[in-house]
C-alpha cells in the first residue's frame, strides 16, 4: 500500500492538451498519481472505486492519442470515468463528486465536452458512439475518430449487440474498446463471457496476427480498401492471416487483441497503429478491476462501491448499523429465501445485480435456482414468462429505472398471458448520488397503463414481507412490487408471513378534514407531517395507504369520495400519469369532486445529492409535506 | 402454378398425432397440400403470406418429430404459423383467420395448447424457449424438448443476441432453428446477415464436419459429457473436428447447418439425429419466403402480406383507390423527402419497416440518408441519439407497439440530453386485424411521463405534414409524433409547409353546453358525432383539437375550465394515464371542476378484428361518440 502523494505531473494537466505536451515516458507517472488521488479522494468521499482504478492507463492512453473533445470518446456506463474527469479539467472540484450542486456521479454532457453521452445504463455506447461516427462522415468530418469503452459485462446487453450488427453497415470509423475484466458489479456470466475468456487461450496467436496484420498495412500491402474486401471475403482472409474466426470479425468488425490494458506505454502504442485505419475496429484489453489497490483487487464485488475507507490499511470504514432498520434490499433477499423454501416453484431471475438486490442470499443456498442473466433485463423478464408459462414462479428482480429496458417484456411477454411473474422492482422512487439516470421515477406511471398486472409498494418492511407472500399465492398473474433503495423504519421486521387482499389498502388513521393517500414508504414521512399537523394546525386528518396502485381499492377511494372535500396524494414517482392522477380518475369516473393536490415527484429530471435532500427540493420530506397540508387547511 | 387441389391427406390430420402416424414418406405430398391449402385460403382472405409458404417443410418436419404439445415449440413472430395453425387442429377454422371472433393472427396460448407463447414481437423466441427448457429441467420433465423458431431477420434484435448468451448458462435441452431467407419483411441487413451469408461458403465443409460429428455421437465416441468439455474447451474440439469457429459455438451453442430448408425428408432425418442431443443446440436452415409460388418467390416484401390475389395468374387483386386520401404512411414519407431536400441535418432511421413506414421514398432518392437498423428498436432510438448529439436531425420511426421497446432509449439516450430526435410513432391506436401485440394502445400514457419530451399528434393529413416541419425546426428538442395506420381523410393532402406553436391546439368549434376534446385523427369521428348531436339533440357543442399531449395548451384548457361545466375527452390510447388523464390533472391543478367524462380504450388488451369493429367495440366511433354525448347532455 505504498502510495505516492505526489501529484506534480496530475497538477499541471488542466486539460488533455496538457496531457498531450508530455513525453511518452512520463505516463505511468500520470497514471499513478492518477490512481493515488482517486484513491485518496474516495477513501474520504465515497463513490464507485473499483471500475475507475481498472482504467486509468487506458484513459491516460485515450486522452494521449486521441484529440479530445473533438474526438468523442463514449464510456459506457459512468462508473469507470473518474480518471477521465480528473484529466479533463475536473481535478479541484472532483472533492465534489457524487454530491449535490457537485460534479456527476456520471460522464454527463450537461457537465463538460469532454463527457459525450448519457452514461448510466449499460451497453448504450456502441449505438450512440456509431451514430457519432456516422454523423462525422456524413458531416465531412472525416479526421474525427469517435471511441466507444465498453466493459465485458455491458457486453452482454441486447443494445449492445444491435450496435455491434450494425456498426459495419455504414460507413464509420468507430472504434470500440471492449474492456474485459470479467465482471459486472458481480461476475460476469454468459456464453460471450465464455467465449472472450476463451480468447486467452489463444492471445499468443492473436497477437501475432494482429502485428503482423498492422505490419502488413504500414508496408501498404494491406491497404484500406483491400482490407475491407478482404474481411468482406473471410476465406481469403483467413487463408492469408492463417486467421481463426472470431465473434466480431464474423460481424465484420476488426479485431485487435487482447492486450494488456495496465501497459500504458503499449496501449499507447496500439491505439496510434489502429487510429488511422479505416473501418469499424475492436480492440479487446484485459484489466482488472480495483487495479493497484490490493483489497479491491482481491475482492472487486465488494469494491464496486465500497464506501468511505482507510486508504492505508485498506480497511473499509462501514459505520455501526446495529440498531438501525435492515435494508429493504436485505428484506428482500431474506424474504425470498424463505418463501422459496417452502413453494418449490419460486426461483429467482436477476439482471447481473445479485449482490445489489441482496438475491445473493437465495443464491448461496440455492444456486441452481437463481439465475443471474447478465446485464440482459429484456431477456430476465422474457425467460422469466417462459419459466411462468411451464409453472415455475420466477421473482425477477430489476431495478425500478432499468426495468424501463424491459417495457416491452412486460406487456407482451407477461401481461397478454397473464403470467404468474412477480416483477420486483428495486430502487423506485429516487436513489440520491447516482443521479437522473437512475432514479425509478416513472415505474408508476409506465406500469399502471398495462392490463392484467397488480402493482403494488409496501409501507414498511412487513407489509414489503406480506406482499412477497402474497404474490407468490396461485394464480395471482403479473404482480409487480416496486420498494426504494435503503432502509426500512422497522427494525423488527420478521414478522409472519402473511397474505394481504389484492386492491386493498389501510386506514392508518381516522380524521375528518382531509384525507391523505400515500402509496409506498413515503407513507412514514407523510404520517410524521400529518401528526405535526394535527397538532400545531389543530385539525383532523384521515391517513390512507393505498397499497396497490392497481387494482385500486374502490371502497377506500369511495369512501375518501363520499366524506371528504379536500384529499391530498403524495407519492415518490412522477406525478404526470402517477398515483395521484389514478385517484383523480377514479373520484372524476364516479363523479365526486374533492379539491385533489397531488404531490410527487415533478416533470423534470431530477439531478444527484443525498436521498434526503432530493425529496427535499422535491417538497416530500415530512418539512414538504407539512407545508402542503398547511395550505391545503389555510384554502 | 400448377397445383392438386386435393386435402386427402391434410383433411385427415386433425391434430399433429395424425401426421405422426404417416409415413416418412407421405411428408412431401403433406407439405404439398398444406402449401395449396394455405394459398388457395390466403387468396381470398388477406393474411401474411410469404412467411408461412417458407417453413412449410420445417413445421410439419417439427410436428413430425416432436410430441407436440407436449414438446414445445416457439415460434418467433407469428407470420409464419399459418401451417402450424392448420396442422394444431384449427384447419377448418382457418377461414376466420384475423377476422373478429376468427382465430388469431399469430400463435396464441389463449387458442391452443399448441401455441406456447405470445407471438408478435419480433426476438422473444430464445429468451421464452430457454425459460421454458430451464422450467422441464427443474422439474425433472427431461425428456421434453424445446424449440425456438426464429427468422434471420429476428436475430438482430438485441433480446434474441440476450437469450443466445445465456443459452448455455443453465443446463437445457433448447434447440433453436435459425429460419434463414435473408429477409426481414425487407431485406434483412447487418453484420449478422452477412456472416450468415458468409456460412454459405463453408457450407460443404460443415456438413462434412455435422455428419463426423453425429456418427462420432453415434458411435458412442463423442458422448454427451464428453461433448459439454470438449465445446468448453473449444482448442480441443477445433483439433478433433477441425472446426472453424462459428459465432454459436463461440457462445457454447451447439451449431448445426446450414441444411436446405425446403427437403422434408432431410429435416425430418437431420431433427431426428440431434433431438436427444442434451444442451443447447442451433440448426441453420435455408429458406425462401413465398416458397412454392413464383410470385412470392420473386417479390418477397411485396408478397409479405399481399392482400387478396388470383392464385391461378399470381396476380393481386388491388382494389381502386384513386379518389381515396392517401395512407397517413404515404404521406409521412413523400414529406419526409420534401424536408429533406431542404434541410440536410435530416437522415431517417427504421428499424427493418422502411416499405412499412414509407421511409423507402427517401431511401430511393437519398440511400446514404436513410438508415434501416434491422429490428432492433432499442438501437434505432440510441443510434438517432448519437447522431444527434453530433448534429444530425434524425427522423427516427418506429410503429407505436414496438416503440415501447425503445422506452429506456428514449429516456436515457435522447430526453435526458434534450436532443433534437423526432420520434415518429406510426400505427398509433388500434391496428386492426394483428391485434393485440400490435395495437398501438399505450404510447401516449408510457410518453406522457417523459420530461423534456413534445408529444403530438395530427388531426388529418396537413397536420402531419406541419408537425413533421415544425418537429425538424432547430433546436425543438425530442419531438415525438403519433398517427395512425391507414388513410387519412384528405384526397388534397399536399399543403405547403409551415409551423404550428408547439403546444397550442386548435379550436374547432365554439358551443356553450359541452367541451368535446380530442387528439389526433380520432377527432374527425368526434366531430361528425358532434354535429349529429346537435342536430338531434339541439345542443351547442364547442370541440377542441388539443393535438399536443406535451406540453399541453394552457389557455385552451383554461378556457375550457373557465367556461364548461362538462367536458368529454376522446383519444385513441388507454384511458389510464392518457390525455384524458392529463386534462383532468390541469383542471384539477387550477382548481376547476367540470364534470369530466374521459373516453379511450379500456384497461385490456383489445383483440383482433377490423379497425371499425374494434373501434366500435369500444364505444370509439362515431356512434358510440354520439351516445356518450347524449349520455352527458341527459346528465
Amino acid at each position: 500500500m505504498e502510495q505516492t502523494t505526489s501529484y506534480d505531473l496530475l497538477n499541471k494537466i488542466d486539460s488533455p492538451e496538457d496531457l498531450r505536451k508530455l513525453s511518452v515516458e512520463a505516463l505511468p507517472e500520470v497514471c499513478n498519481q492518477l490512481r493515488n488521488k482517486i484513491i485518496d479522494e474516495l477513501s474520504r468521499n465515497p463513490g464507485h472505486f473499483g471500475s475507475s482504478l481498472g482504467v486509468i492507463e487506458l484513459t491516460v492512453a485515450l486522452h494521449y492519442v486521441y484529440q479530445t473533445p473533438y474526438d468523442r470518446i463514449v464510456w459506457d456506463v459512468g462508473h469507470q470515468a473518474y480518471g477521465h474527469k480528473i484529466l479533463t479539467g475536473r481535478r479541484d472540484r472532483f472533492c465534489t463528486n457524487r454530491k449535490l450542486n457537485g460534479i456527476c456521479p456520471f460522464p454527463s454532457p450537461s457537465e463538460s465536452e469532454y463527457d459525450t453521452f448519457t452514461c448510466g445504463h449499460a451497453s448504450n455506447s456502441i449505438s450512440a458512439a456509431l451514430g457519432m461516427a456516422v454523423a462525422a462522415a456524413r458531416k465531412g468530418e472525416d479526421n474525427r475518430h469517435v471511441v466507444a469503452v465498453i466493459g465485458d459485462g455491458s457486453m452482454s446487453g441486447g443494445l449492445a449487440f444491435e450496435g455491434l450488427n450494425n456498426a459495419s453497415s455504414t460507413p464509420n470509423n468507430l472504434l470500440i474498446i471492449l474492456n474485459d475484466n470479467n465482471m459486472a458489479i458481480d461476475r460476469s456470466v454468459g456464453g460471450m463471457k465464455q467465449y472472450l475468456l476463451n480468447l486467452h487461450t489463444s492471445e499468443g496467436y492473436n497477437r501475432l496476427r494482429n502485428a503482423l496484420s498492422r505490419k502488413l498495412y504500414r508496408w501498404g500491402i494491406l491497404n484500406d480498401e483491400r482490407r475491407k474486401s478482404l474481411i468482406r471475403f473471410n476465406n481469403s482472409l483467413k487463408s492469408m492471416l492463417m486467421q481463426q474466426q472470431n465473434i466480431f470479425e464474423g460481424l465484420n468488425i476488426r479485431y485487435f487483441g487482447p492486450v494488456d490494458g495496465h501497459d500504458v506505454t503499449a496501449l499507447t502504442k496500439v491505439l496510434k497503429e489502429i487510429k488511422d485505419m479505416k473501418g469499424p475496429k475492436l480492440l479487446h484489453i484485459h484489466t482488472r478491476k480495483g487495479k493497484g489497490f490490493k483489497p479491491a483487487e482481491e475482492a472487486a464485488t465488494l469494491w464496486h462501491a465500497p464506501g468511505i475507507f482507510d486508504k492505508e490499511t485498506g480497511e473499509r470504514i462501514v459505520s455501526d448499523t446495529s440498531g438501525m432498520p435492515p435494508l429493504f434490499q436485505d428484506v428482500f433477499g431474506n424474504t425470498l429465501l424463505e418463501l422459496a423454501r417452502k413453494n418449490e416453484k419460486i426461483v429467482g431471475v436477476t439482471p447481473a445485480m445479485p449482490s445489489g438486490c441482496s438475491m445473493n442470499i437465495m443464491m448461496k443456498e440455492m444456486p441452481d435456482r437463481v439465475f443471474d442473466v447478465g446485464i440482459a433485463e429484456g431477456h430476465a423478464v422474457t425467460f422469466s414468462g417462459g419459466m411462468a408459462k411451464d409453472g415455475l414462479l420466477p421473482f425477477c428482480n430489476v431495478y425500478s429505472s432499468f426495468m424501463q429496458r424491459a417495457y416491452d417484456n412486460i406487456i407482451h411477454d407477461v401481461a397478454i398471458q397473464k403470467l404468474n411473474v412477480v416483477l420486483c422492482l428495486d430502487r423506485a422512487g429516487l436513489v440520491g448520488e447516482d443521479g437522473p439516470t437512475h432514479h425509478g421515477a416513472f415505474d408508476m406511471a409506465y406500469l399502471r397503463p398495462i392490463p392484467n398486472l397488480t402493482i403494488a409498494s409496501p409501507y414498511d418492511e412487513h407489509e414489503l414481507r406480506k406482499l412477497m407472500y402474497t404474490a407468490q399465492l396461485p394464480d395471482k398473474g403479473p404482480f409487480a412490487i416496486r420498494y426504494p433503495r435503503g432502509r426500512g423504519v422497522l427494525t423488527d421486521w420478521e414478522c409472519p408471513l402473511e397474505a394481504v387482499e389484492v386492491g386493498k389498502g389501510r386506514k392508518l388513521k381516522d380524521g375528518n378534514d382531509l384525507a391523505v393517500i400515500t402509496i409506498g414508504p413515503i407513507g412514514n414521512k407523510a404520517a410524521a407531517a400529518i401528526a405535526s399537523a394535527e397538532k400545531k394546525l389543530g385539525c383532523s386528518i384521515a391517513h390512507y395507504d393505498l397499497r396497490f396502485l392497481k387494482p385500486l381499492d374502490e371502497d377506500l377511494l369511495h369512501e375518501v369520495g363520499q366524506k371528504f372535500t379536500r384529499v391530498l396524494t403524495i407519492e415518490d414517482g412522477v406525478r404526470n400519469g402517477g398515483m395521484g392522477s389514478a385517484v383523480l380518475e377514479f373520484l372524476c369516473d364516479h363523479g365526486y369532486k374533492p379539491c385533489v393536490t397531488r404531490l410527487g415527484l415533478p416533470d423534470a429530471f431530477v439531478q444527484h445529492g443525498s436521498v434526503n435532500d432530493l425529496y427535499a427540493i422535491c417538497g416530500l420530506d415530512e418539512k414538504g409535506i407539512f407545508s402542503s397540508i398547511t395550505q391545503i387547511m389555510n384554502l
